[in-house]
């Protein structure tokens, strides 16, 4: 185990708000001295004698020189975000002043914080396990409900907690093991197999449900790349149009990520689909894009998921036939839709067109978009856990717990075959060893330094 | 007088913090209902009977929805900017999260604030007058010492204060002639004749010193553009790279400014300094770039201030004459810079080029370049007051102080030609209308709304 507070005791200071020009800016300071560096540079209170959680309106001043009028607000040792003391400066929003106020913060002895060290050092302190400080990054980085809501279940231990119960059953027995082989020369069992095997089995439905969730959390964090393919005059654009007209999804502007590739994104029951390579489809007028020409293969294979729009009024069942053999053959999951059906009613599109799951919509008359827009749901959500669960968005988590089941299932295996105890110990051993991977109970300095480093300066 | 507070009871809010990915957001309400709403989005506590200027930690919840962990800081009426009731919300720095914030406050009551809304209550509930209301936009968007410190200065009333003294003599006066009227059959003169005269000469002459302090005003908001030019060779990007290296400034990245146009800005004495169309100077490398062709005189043009460089090893003194001759066509204030003394050593440069103020330096020795800043900053303060005083930075400022000038002036002149009574009135009425006008004593709401406009939201 880590000595969690080793070389973590001086003070950092950053900016905690976006870069660029505000009303606001917060400037944030954490450690030791923190309040004593502030209240170096405003004199006309003792901010050392204030109560935590309170705020005192009052001029910046460095050497004489004024620097802003601010608010500053006191957060103590340990009822604070890092438990550590805290203090806020809430400066005029001009980064001028934000980046002179900073410097005049160092200049009296705090150090610029590395990114994501306030939640580094909430995690050395404690405050938050591992699983709880990556979902601060993922609640920063949310932009749907869905993501925002596993977020916050994840900071406030929802994940940690299943994770803590799988762990103390495993100790628990562990313990009895590791005691068996004290007593190793004596053949004695004080561990009851049955029940172990009971209990392991027991652990990895949980961890499988854990590792399935994944699918449905990294939709839920990243998002579902779909492609809308066709042949000219399907409707494609007229079809994008009625999507984004209800559904636009706000999409946080993080820098960079729009500016290369255009797409647009739709929030369908918190669920984020970006829409690949609308460009091609505002662009061309629906004239070049047809299906198995390069780019609409191309387009298919980046995507999670087809769509697949034909005309129910030119197109024949043959033609649709060959189209979804081609869609087929690269394996994605695909919707196939009958467009126009305001041209030749629904029931004679049907009657057309023979084939599982063809959905007949008119994308011009707004028919049947609430039934497309569930079934996309449908095809992200299907044969995942219901939301309201605990959802693994993390990569790393998953990998760990991929890791956990291995050594669950070396578990069961090693009971099968009656190998000792002191085996059996060593794959207990790994499986915990996972476990406590995840929260950060078990870690190393770089592992941490290097999850941390991926969040942003100044939280 | 305007009403100051009708159509002014509703609860504003808005983001205060700048848009974007960040670890903080601030969301800020302000008004009488700004208590109660956001008391009803925070079951953990109720708000209403905490103390001003406290803060508290728990979940924002709208109808059970859960939407963020935040702190809610509350500045209770009169102690607030606004001199309302205002609670800011600090939630994480994900712009779904704070646009959910922002929503369910509008929910529940609140209305989207408009741009400068929060400094335009300030200003009418008392808190600020005009004057200190457009130093806090001056504030945010200062980018040097001496931006800051005219705007913090005025902030804190320095203007104001000058205006609320030649304001109050002039009333005193005015009155004075006033009660004059009352009695207008009787002839008589309450007011000193020649205590008055003294009174507006003393106050024309203050007028004038603001007036004239807007051209370092201006100066010191917006910066000065420099035209480097010279012929090939001279050293322009050496002298150019010399400067940036030691002062290169930071601006702030305020979206578009610098989009279209190249051009880098040094900070001298906390003066901004615009080096224009650089990417010509960096480009060129000095092959094409002579004084005299079209493009030259264009960067000159657009310039506040002309740096004429040449080469006091190649140049004559008859070609450097005839080069100036071109300069000072442009009635440019300018420069003259003989570069390369570390070739032929300053005495030499001396004996061989005589001309009023040609300053020799070695941009690639560094010689000479502390004096070249200074020579730029005495270019620019020249004939103007002191940076430690008032300074009118706000070009309506300097409207209305053209005005007041022009009224004093009119004062004077009717007491030359002994004007009655009346007509002095209207003339000193006039006057205290303009200087109304600065502070917001006498304007129009339409005015106002016009002024605040221009701030950013949330401010």
């Amino acid at each position: 185990m880590l000595n969690k507070l080793s070389g973590w005791d001086d003070t950092i200071v950053a900016l905690a708000t976006p870069h660029g020009v505000g009303a606001i800016g917060i400037i944030r300071l954490s450690g030791s001295l923190s309040i004593p560096i502030v209240n170096d540079l405003f004199p006309s209170k003792d901010l050392r004698v204030q109560l935590s959680h309170t705020m005192h309106v009052g001029l910046l001043k460095e050497n004489g020189k004024m620097l802003d009028e601010v608010v500053v607000s006191l957060f103590k040792n340990p009822r604070s975000y890092t438990g550590e003391d805290v203090v806020e400066i809430s400066c005029h929003g001009s980064p001028y002043i934000q980046e002179q106020v900073i410097n005049a913060c160092i200049a009296k002895g705090a150090r610029l914080a590395r990114p994501g060290e306030f939640t580094q050092r909430a995690f050395l302190k404690g405050k938050l396990d591992l699983t709880q400080a990556e979902a601060v990054a993922d609640l920063i980085a949310s932009n749907t409900e869905a993501s925002r809501n596993t977020a916050i279940h994840n900071i406030r231990g929802g994940f940690s907690s299943v994770l803590k119960e799988l762990r103390e059953q495993l100790i628990q027995f562990s313990s009895l093991i590791e005691l068996e082989l004290d007593f190793a020369t004596e053949d004695v069992e004080f561990a009851d197999r049955t029940k172990f095997y009971t209990l392991i089995e027991h652990l990895s439905l949980q961890t499988l449900q854990l590792v399935d969730s994944f699918q449905l959390g990294n939709v839920i964090k990243n998002g579902v790349n779909i492609a809308i393919v066709g042949k000219p005059n399907a409707g494609k654009s007229t079809l994008l149009n009625t999507l984004l007209n209800e559904n636009r999804a706000i999409v946080s502007e993080i820098a960079g990520t729009t500016r290369d590739t255009i797409e647009e994104v739709i929030n369908i029951n918190g669920i984020l689909f970006r829409l690949i390579d609308t460009a091609g489809i505002r662009e061309s007028k629906d004239v070049i894009e047809l299906i198995g020409v390069g780019k609409s293969r191309e387009k298919m294979k980046e995507s999670d998921l087809v769509l697949y729009l034909f005309d129910v009024v030119e197109e024949s069942q043959a033609a649709v036939e060959t189209a979804l053999l081609e869609v087929q053959q690269l394996n994605k999951n695909y919707i196939a839709i009958g467009n126009k059906i305001d041209q030749i009613g629904e029931e004679a599109a049907q009657q057309k067109f023979s084939g599982d799951g063809i959905l007949f919509i008119s994308a011009k008359a707004k028919q049947h978009i609430t039934i497309l827009k569930e079934r996309l749901v449908d095809k992200v959500v299907q044969g995942t856990v219901h939301t309201e669960s605990t959802i693994v968005t993390n990569a790393r988590h998953y990998a760990a717990l991929k890791e956990v089941q291995q050594s669950l299932s070396d578990i069961k295996n090693g009971m099968d075959n009656n190998l000792p105890g002191d085996l059996l110990a060593l794959d207990i051993r790994r499986c915990l060893h996972y476990l406590g991977e995840i929260t950060g109970e078990v870690t190393n300095e770089d592992r941490l330094d290097y999850i941390f480093s991926k969040f942003c300066i100044g939280k």
